[in-house]
């Protein structure tokens, strides 16, 4: 399992889902996935085109997937973290912001994740990071912010009355607030360098920010859960395990938790 | 001067500037543009390519947009509004979500306004409004939200800590909330009938929101001020004008406003 497989898997999937437009509220859910959000035809599409792909590598793999749930190949093995189409709200109304997040990982959680893998479905730009060599985009070493001004802020809200009051002292800091509606994207963007300080209030699940973690620090930011607690023992699994907390680096960290906990 | 020459000129700035991919902060400001705000080379290069696709209309036209300010062609006429860059701080660090947006009108105030186009810089999607035919999505007609629900509220802040506060009751309501960072797409997505409500507090200026008013307005959607006042006589130009509220029916505006005025 190299950066070679996922990237070819996420060449596919551009090429066969990136040109799709959806008009809003059109596409008819086939009921809940394993994640236990609601599954739509393109997120079935992109996880068979995945799972397709992985089993014809012919390895040993544990597959952990939003849609399908667990699936083993040959018995299991490494276990690979799917969200076949993160920002699905964004894919089903016709929104261009949507991407497909694969990481892969040696042990139970997310610490022993070693290579993260997401693509742009829209722009087919790629992000990319292997533990210990590093995070690219379309095959460029990138970096996270240096400097601790908030810039720009980025947050997720499952629920926007119970979580925008939450982080509402650490939003009102920002020169900008955004909120994409992809969170691999939203980290993804972060390890570029372009968004200061990414947070969710909300409990999120191990592969909606598994391959954004390793993105993350191996672009040399910091990412916790939102109390500053380490994340590298949340075990991988379907089920909502944390709330999250992302910089560019520790001094923008330290500003936003102190913020957070106002 | 028809729809199809702002198609042209759209096919153009997609072929020369929907390619690039700037990385955070590498591009210096070429100083502050006449609407306010600072100029980049991008926003130059796309202004340089409208205005000189509108004068080789020999047209009689008075242009006013976001860097250049005023300029006439052939004495002035009709007059045309133009924002080169709509999201320029996406564009400028990276983060592919911008467009640029073109108005067309023959009075001097916003209810003047009889053409509208818009085009996402990143996929290449057109959106274009004439006054009393409708508004399209890459040729094909478009309506706004139907039912009264908040599914998903768009807003932009030009000052988190003044803005949001503002709009709060409203955006505690919605299933989801999205600020994406490019007023004129937001309100496109709401012509297109992904964004229920949108919303600024912030004051905007005529050539943010122009293409997006008729937009919404021939979709069968409301536009008015932040109060429910009517924007039809606000006057085109460069200043600062008016707080935004946008909705996808007269149902979803009311039950905004009242949510606004709490």
């Amino acid at each position: 399992m190299k950066v070679e497989h996922l990237r070819h898997i996420g060449k596919q999937l551009f090429a066969e889902i990136g040109k799709t437009r959806l008009k809003p509220f059109t596409s008819e859910s086939l009921g809940k996935g394993a994640g236990g959000d609601r599954t739509f035809p393109i997120d079935k599409k992109a996880e068979d085109i995945i799972i397709s792909s992985l089993q014809s590598l012919n390895e040993p793999l544990s597959i952990i997937s939003e849609e399908a749930g667990l699936e083993e190949i040959k018995g299991g093995g490494r276990k690979v973290l799917i969200d076949p189409i993160d920002g699905s709200k964004n894919a089903i109304t016709g929104i261009p912001f949507y991407c497909t997040s694969i990481a892969v990982s040696d042990g139970d959680s997310i610490g022993s994740i070693f290579m993260g893998y997401v693509i742009n479905l829209l722009t087919g730009d790629e992000f990319w990071a292997e533990k210990g060599k590093g995070a690219f985009f379309n095959g460029e070493r990138i970096y996270t912010q240096k400097d601790d001004i908030f810039y720009l802020i980025a947050y997720e809200a499952q629920s926007p009355k119970n979580d925008i009051p939450k982080i509402m002292k650490l939003l009102a800091e920002a020169w900008r607030t955004r909120c994409w509606g992809a969170m691999a994207l939203d980290i993804s963007y972060l390890a570029y360098g372009a968004v200061s300080v990414f947070v969710t209030p909300s409990l999120s699940r191990s592969f909606d920010f598994a391959s954004g973690y390793l993105l993350v620090e191996e672009a040399g930011g910091v990412f916790t859960d939102i109390n500053g607690k380490s994340i590298d023992s949340v075990e991988i699994g379907l089920k909502r395990s944390a709330p999250l907390l992302a910089s560019g680096n520790k001094q923008l960290h330290e500003k936003a938790l102190k913020l957070l906990n106002m």
